[in-house]
């Protein structure tokens, strides 16, 4: 059984539930309102254990899960939400070794995702016309330790994307209905085109085009997740939900044989 | 452009939305009640784009995506759906190479994602107590080209597993409560436990024993995926929808450090 | 404890849940595949008793309610749900002896509602632009024994409506949006207007409209009920549900002091 | 076009929606942080219609809708939402002139809803264990002016109700199972049992009695109310949403012909 090691991704969750990411690095220190603990002794220390702060609070130590890395992303913008992602990987049929091509960026939840999925084999470009965002991403996968199979990119979707031969195209932008062409050139015959789209509205747009343009499998699509409280001899939903993030709409184009 | 090969998994989708999904082989037939279309005919020919059958109805010819393998997989009981399996990876954080654990196989259809998204470096290991399931299970891996990567084992959770270091473990049985130490004993420390059951009651007698066996993390929750008509001027939701596949639960072992 | 009596409104139910709503007449005959009743034998029966048909196959004897009432009305079009109609009522402030104008009729299970809600001394008006409509919700009225309260009118919403200092217009129309001056005619001052619509399209149409108009409360609202299958051993939701009836809009019309 | 009178219920809202119900009553005055305005001044004046606070402040002078009264009731504990409330009023067939028990008053919101519904020739009998829950609702009922047609009375379900002949019956108690009997004890032959209940394990043991105490139309289910953000040109849900307020259960006692 494999112990933590330098240069590992660990988290520490305090005992109510607040949870901290960080890289394992030699002299370093975990700082927190519940204390100070070294990374020196967390080095060697058995994942999925307590360990305890300099004053005496009890913490858990694992690693963290793809959902615990993006719910802890530093951003400067609306996440998209793990119930999504998860849906996302899968419509884009997103598998290791796989190119996948988004825009835009963000604070690069998605990314991290799709960096996760596609692992050291596959590729990830994603543009974003906003430098500061990119940046953003840029430190957030670093973090991560998925930069590496990401290629970040600055640009408008409407000068089309210096890649090609791409599985998949995720837009994540205001109005994707205007960029069906740029992501056709940029992808395999017969790829997936998703796009998330906060209102009906647009919505409404991008289906008018993908319609003319000939696409097939048009499916719109949202997704609620609820949670319940964990008590078992007083099982009920939480109080309260998320009750919106985005439309989902996935589309494969049809070309001419 | 790669056009398709011999031994590439192909789908053929009528413009009604029928989808068959075959692996290519030389010399092979194709047939449907919109008409036959020969195998030949197909290796060459490029994805995403239409095909006729000998009737002269269009087809739609495409690789595949794992959404679309697993909705046409072959079952002989519930299988868990996308909008679950989907959220499922996420949090049991499967990556390329990973190790999973998953009990019962059923139709295979969760199996099916696992060996997808661990790639051909990863291992999934399934358990089933009935041998009937898991041939049917086999013969859907096989078709879906993803058996290299698979254990398919005969056995009730009861007596364990023959696996060790699995990085999650994923229960689709009646009652899962029962087998948590068989769970954890074939897990890294602090990996995640997963499981999908119908019922509010299963989840309180799940629940019942991951609090008292000093489970931490401990979500339960359930996902509603609600599809809308894509008619860009009339945008509304389906008229009906799928209410409830099962309450999904997730929780992760804390050790002895 | 009062017994059935003729001329009341009586419903009988199989043991596998199918339900029959009829006036008690005198020799007159209940007819179903599982056997004959006669009303004579139901006259003096106590409600919420079992009863047995000719054929010896037991069916439940109640009084309907309002719900049973509406679930079982003939229909020609599509109807107002129950889960949406409850709500209408509140939002509509409707109450014993008010008066509420309706646009279109339909089927007529609204107006049934409505008319059960305001009671004898109120008065609902419901306009509609086919005849044969009306004629069918005419007689779900009469079937119901609510006619007295209802006045059905033949009519296009553009020509306004003969009516004045209602205390509500409910709007099952295709474009409502159209005709916000009609319903503030023949409304109280302050009065509320509410309407349901399908699609996302027509809310835009009519949120701008009401916008514009200088209307206040303006809440758009969509209700989803969800059933369960009632095992108390084996509690969990239904397999599939209603996924979308209409979206429901509410406003209320701010005039000049 | 009648205006408001002395005695009359009314409601002044801010621009920014915040609202405030209160009895007309001559020389009284109405007080906010938007400034103050005289009863005397608004007896006279138009329903829907502005009034200006001494500070210049713009309010909406409307008759409150029995939501408004809802939304706004003094509590003590969680309410009944108007979501539930609505569906209940029509599931237990409330009409004016009818005869509904209830146990416990809580806060008096459906309490409020019932009395609105049967009118003044309708009975509305509340029992509660509490003295200042009790006390609580009657300021509550005084004040929507509904006290006339309510019976409040203190007691516990378990000793039986001071009642008969009610046409419907609903528990909002921790335990209606233990009830049962009390109920049928009150209401005519087939009247109408609801409750609410918040977890899944009292609705697991609901179900348990109404099956071996033979009711029939035995009903579980749960209402999600989703609101829109009401921007026509980006129609789009609102961000978050109550996830649960409670389970109905309903169903209809069988006795013996």
């Amino acid at each position: 059984m494999k112990n933590a090691e330098v240069g590992d991704l660990a988290m520490l969750a305090t005992l109510q539930g607040k949870q901290f990411i960080f890289k394992l690095e030699a002299d370093a220190m975990f700082q927190s309102h519940q204390g100070v603990i070294r990374h020196n002794d967390l080095v060697g220390h058995p994942w999925g254990t307590s360990v305890q702060s300099h004053l005496g609070r009890d913490f858990y130590f694992f690693r963290p899960t793809l959902r615990d890395i993006l719910l802890l992303i530093k951003r400067r913008s609306q996440i998209i939400f793990p119930k999504d992602i998860g849906y996302i990987l899968l419509r884009l049929s997103v598998r290791p070794g796989g190119r996948i091509l988004e825009a835009g960026t963000g604070s690069g939840a998605l990314t991290t995702a799709l960096a996760w999925a596609v692992g050291s084999e596959g590729q990830v470009i994603s543009y974003d016309r906003r430098e500061d965002m990119q940046d953003l991403a840029r430190k957030n996968l670093l973090q991560a330790g998925l930069l590496d199979r990401v290629t970040l990119a600055l640009g408008e979707a409407d000068q089309g994307f210096d890649a090609e031969d791409m599985d998949a195209v995720f837009y994540d932008l205001p109005a994707p209905h205007l960029y069906l062409d740029q992501a056709c050139a940029c992808m395999v015959n017969g790829g997936v085109l998703g796009a998330i789209l906060p209102t009906a509205n647009q919505v409404s747009d991008l289906l008018a085009v993908l319609h003319a343009k000939k696409f097939t499998n048009i499916d719109v699509c949202e997704i609620m997740l609820r949670f319940y409280k964990n008590i078992p001899e007083r099982l009920r939903p939480a109080d309260r939900m998320v009750a919106h993030t985005g439309y989902l709409v996935f589309a494969r184009p049809v070309g001419e044989a």
